[in-house]
């Protein structure tokens, strides 16, 4: 599959929130960085990834999401995600880019670039 | 310097302008990177950089730039760029997130992602 099919499967997958879908593309050992320094600015592995968005599930109430892409250079794509969301208490909206490396046609590296 | 810092004169530099400045930060041998698949899609080295830069000097207006970030993640920061800007007679709002990869305290790299 090409970068560019396997970029609009995962994006979409994301949007209709078909998790087994793109967490199938998933490498095993894949790497998740955020910006920002916090405790889940460095996460590895599919078991700790699925502990992040399970504690991400937990812990904020998502009223809205608009995602644009993806938008593809070499074996890269980014995803802009804005987001309006309730987290402690406090609704807000967020916006973060991500880039998602592809190796051996499954995502090896997630990055989250956003505000701290 | 570190990446913070560096990624904060970056971002100061290219937001007011100060051209010097940021060129001053590109390694000679800079690749940049756009998705898209246009002519600009892949350039490299400080001169092509240049003659790229020259070319939107000389074919765009820009009417006003919100730029956000630098968000740094291990040797990379990201900028968001949002601009108001006219080119061939065509006035638009673009956006796209840049990934700059810093080596040996220069912009070894840049990556612009912006829907093509």
């Amino acid at each position: 599959m090409s970068i560019e099919s396997m970029a609009k499967d995962f994006f979409n997958a994301v949007k209709e929130d078909r998790r087994d879908d793109y967490q199938a593309m998933w490498a095993d050992n894949i790497v998740s960085l955020e910006s920002g320094g916090g405790p889940m600015s460095r996460v590895e592995g599919r078991e700790q990834l699925l502990e992040k968005h399970a504690w991400w599930e937990d812990n904020t109430e998502v009223h809205s999401t608009n995602m644009e892409g993806p938008y593809v250079i070499g074996d890269q794509f980014a995803v802009r995600y804005e987001m309006d969301v309730t987290m402690d208490g406090e609704r807000s909206q967020m916006a973060e880019t991500g880039v998602y490396t592809v190796r051996d046609g499954k995502i090896a590296e997630e990055r989250f670039f956003y505000p701290s």
